[in-house]
């Protein structure tokens, strides 16, 4: 274990920097917070690399993660309060953060993970809180990846890594420079294109048990154009007289019935 | 049409003091902001206290929607934007704040409303996004009403209203002030409570057509023990390592899933 005093070391300096989108691309690196989720990384293997620590954390659990990682001859500095403010962003910190190799998928290994599974298609979709629980509840409900157009919100930010939770350690993710390139090839693999709308054939009536992408558009624009041609449209019935869901709502609730469908 | 320049106008301090609980609590008031909201507010009628406008605001919107409800014989007042800032706590302010009086319900008033349909129970959740999305989620998937328990995070506070939209206008609130006596309340009414585990009984086996109250508890502590006593426990299916759902969207599945068996 070594111990960093300074807010000005390096180190601390270039995780610090991973708060800024710009750095986490041109480094491949995120931030991850709190024990539980540390602790989840350093089981899942290979990625991270470096733990920090608070120094005199009365945290057990912070302790213990800290030995457990030394064990696996992981790279632990322990920070003086000064250094470890710099490395966390939260209101109640959690004495424990890990600088992440972010995982870059080809297409070939996304779609190898994928295989006949479903996948949600974020189109420049801004809310990082919906980004994160769409990829928590992806996961839970039985999706099998996730594939994201520039222009959505990063999905290495520390609000989505929050919301998404250990979902965003496992969870297969493929960026796509735009919908064109989207669209072609997702339909070389055979994936089928579904968008949301109020008035359109029921999700109940639509087997979208595999194959099937939900594509959830920006939440002032809706879905692109290209994409809107490329998909068929589903609603989700509703009543009363609400005009619509929140984004991470409804693709939570077409990826339940997709589920049902497949029991 | 009246002036307010100062930010130190009575009116001001007033409506200023409504992102304090306390002073919601007490004076029974609460705020909306927006031009579509407040529109909203002023058709669905009765419960519009005054309007504030930022003078010279370049939307359209905001101006004609003053002019309707001085046709409406509303109170109507122009503010200087020092004063505007005053009743504003929104990052892109939107030129139109109404203060509006609370709905306050009976019991009976609430079960008539109500009459076989389905509940969402808060009890004691803390996230306000999370509050707010239920409340928008249960009106447009056909629940009834929603049983709020002291604890919760209070739903006149300006991040529910905006997450709940419209349906903070129109969907019937009633509130309790523990558990047991909610429990009874219920139970007079054949109302059946139903809480959500890892391990139960599917929510598919689960007859949730009508008459049936999906609790929310606590993100840390879960459900209460009485509710959880007088409770039948359901699982929602999952897949992959994710151990649990975020409360909207568990919530938003029930109640899908009770939707779906009522088509």
């Amino acid at each position: 274990m070594q111990t960093i005093s300074s807010k000005e070391n390096r180190i601390i300096k270039e995780a610090a920097s991973l708060f800024e989108k710009k750095y986490r691309d041109e480094l491949g690196l995120f931030l991850l917070e709190g024990p539980n989720i540390v602790k989840e990384a350093m089981e899942e293997g290979g990625r991270v690399r470096f733990i920090f620590t608070l120094a005199g954390s009365s945290s057990e659990e912070v302790q213990e993660i800290a030995a457990l990682a030394e064990e696996k001859n992981l790279a632990v500095y322990e920070l003086s309060s000064e250094a470890f403010a710099k490395v966390t962003q939260t209101n109640s910190p959690q004495d424990i953060v890990a600088v992440m190799e972010k995982r870059q998928m080809t297409e070939d290994e996304f779609f190898k993970l994928v295989q006949n599974g479903n996948v949600v298609v974020l189109d420049r979709l801004q809310d990082p809180g919906n980004v994160g629980t769409i990829i928590r509840t992806a996961e839970a409900l039985g999706f099998k990846g996730l594939a994201v157009i520039k222009g959505t919100a990063d999905v290495y930010q520390p609000k989505v890594v929050r919301a998404a939770a250990g979902s965003m350690l496992r969870f297969p993710i493929i960026f796509f420079e735009d919908e064109d390139t989207l669209t072609t090839v997702f339909k070389n693999h055979g994936k089928k294109l579904y968008t949301t709308a109020m008035q359109a054939k029921s999700v109940y009536d639509a087997d979208i048990k595999e194959n099937s992408c939900i594509v959830i558009g920006n939440e002032g624009n809706g879905v692109s154009k290209k994409l809107l041609e490329n998909s068929e449209t589903l609603s989700i019935p509703m009543e009363g007289k609400t005009e619509s869901l929140n984004a991470a709502i409804s693709a939570s609730i077409i990826m339940y019935e997709s589920l049902r469908q497949r029991r």
